[in-house]
């Protein structure tokens, strides 16, 4: 991770220093009535003020003092031995970050309580780490986007509508179908009938505690990673799960896999509440709709093949 | 823990809450060249002198203002879901006590550099929690000591050179026997050759990255758990292992089973070389000797079938 930059909303810059590319995401607000999830009261309001105001400025002068910034991918193969899956599951990487970033928090901090205050944040939400790893990724799988005659998906995304995929080999078009309703726990309080549709796991076999957060037994976490490899084309050689025998990650959906086998990539993800204003309500599992991918693939056959 | 003293030597105060009794520990060096095991160059004893002069007294403070000191018992429950065992691997455990400690470190901390300092020492450190970790468990069996009739092992302790149980039944009799050499993984440059005898697990199926430290396979974690089960008489109900379908980790050493199945616990620990002054270079696993649970089993018939 490069720094923090602030024009009027303070975000993370990560950059793939293999290839050059760069990306960004917000600061992690924590669980429940949370502005991501649809929460916009108040106390939301003041938190991401000073989020924006204090904690921001702190965490991009703590970053400039690191020099080379954080590893993120190294943060995250960590993470993956100690019982995260890098989406729904982030305690240990979170612990990890706030504990590198720590000491450079305390020597850049204008005074101890607001160091404090920053580290107790940071320290006592289990997500903080989500956001920047979820832009590592993203600066990870844009590497591989745009390769010519490529059948790799490299996005997949939500919106609490509709779920959409990019393939490399075909542009910036997107392929989009319905986002479906995930099938999962519910925070204290919320049902199903309360879950919007879903907005957004491959490593899940090295969470296995995870169950207790999504549903399910630690054995349907390991069975989730198994599938992937069917539609996947490679192993990923830094993110290892100690329990399949430190096998890499499932890495690089293959469209035509997909179809083929009639599997679709696994998602698991946070349930928003239906109405804005409430936030999250749960979490679970769910998969995106086949069309995407058989739209994808026609679209591929369409332009390749023609222009053969 | 509830605080930490300082008459010469700096160390962390364990209190079982329940029983009212207490153990402690000294603060953890770190790997390599550290005391424990047998380093004395002049690195080390300035590392230490800083720890005992610096650190502690910066620890004895935030631990008062925290008031109600860290839960021990609590943040070990939740590193073994963390891919902790809460010995040899001790990663996540002490990342959740350095991130607990550090907004208090830095409102205690004379100044920003010595804050700074000690975060990163602890945080560095990924044996941070260990000692503490272990008073905390001694506080734990002590409270089951001096059970009339019982034959629960309550210690099982190692100077390097002898291994010696006590049993609740059997008052304040050591059973002792000579300590094996662990059969392990050695840091660069060390081998067996350099090993000294054994100084010091049954959750080990909660750590399965455990074995890039210790050797062999993640399922030979998972079986030294298993083989536990059987000669123990509880399942904990605060320690659950994720990859065990949430089950509670094997509690309490009944010498008759010991004997009965000849199976002897295992140890999982860190080996010592065997000229003073080089330090830990290597870990591994190792078993008690039987005959330590045959006398303390004739001891117990002794004592108890000539009494009635």
């Amino acid at each position: 991770m490069a720094g923090v930059i602030s024009p009027s909303m303070v975000v993370y810059v990560v950059e793939n220093v293999t290839h050059g590319n760069r990306a960004f995401s917000t600061l992690n607000e924590g669980y429940g009535k949370v502005l991501r999830y649809g929460a916009y009261s108040e106390e939301v309001l003041a938190k991401l003020r000073w989020m924006n105001e204090v904690m921001g400025p702190v965490l991009a002068d703590a970053l400039a003092l690191s020099e080379e910034g954080i590893d993120i991918r190294a943060l995250l193969a960590e993470s993956l031995h100690m019982g995260d899956e890098g989406h729904n599951r982030n305690k240990a990487g979170s612990l990890l970050f706030t504990t590198k970033l720590a000491p450079l928090v305390v020597r850049v901090a204008p005074d101890a309580e607001t160091a404090a205050s920053v580290l107790k944040l940071l320290g006592d939400n289990a997500l903080s780490v989500l956001n920047p790893v979820m832009a590592a990724c993203k600066a990870m799988a844009d590497a591989g986007h745009g390769v010519a005659g490529s059948t790799i998906m490299t996005t997949m995304a939500r919106n609490g509508t509709e779920l959409g995929i990019r393939v490399s080999g075909l542009g910036d078009r997107w392929f989009t179908g319905p986002a479906g309703t995930p099938d999962g726990l519910y925070f204290p309080g919320f049902t199903a009938a309360d879950a919007n549709r879903d907005i957004g796991a491959f490593a899940m076999a090295a969470a296995p505690a995870i169950v207790t957060f999504i549903s399910g037994a630690p054995q349907d976490a390991m069975h989730a990673t198994l599938e992937m490899y069917e539609i996947t084309v490679a192993e990923h050689t830094a993110f290892t799960i100690p329990a399949l025998g430190f096998r890499g990650t499932p890495t690089g959906v293959d469209i035509r896999k997909v179809v083929e086998l009639g599997v679709t990539p696994r998602i698991n993800t946070g349930i928003a509440h239906k109405e804005a204003g409430v936030g999250q309500v749960g979490a679970g599992l769910t998969r995106p709709p086949m069309s995407v991918f058989e739209d994808a693939l026609v679209a591929f056959a369409e332009q390749y093949l023609e222009a053969s």
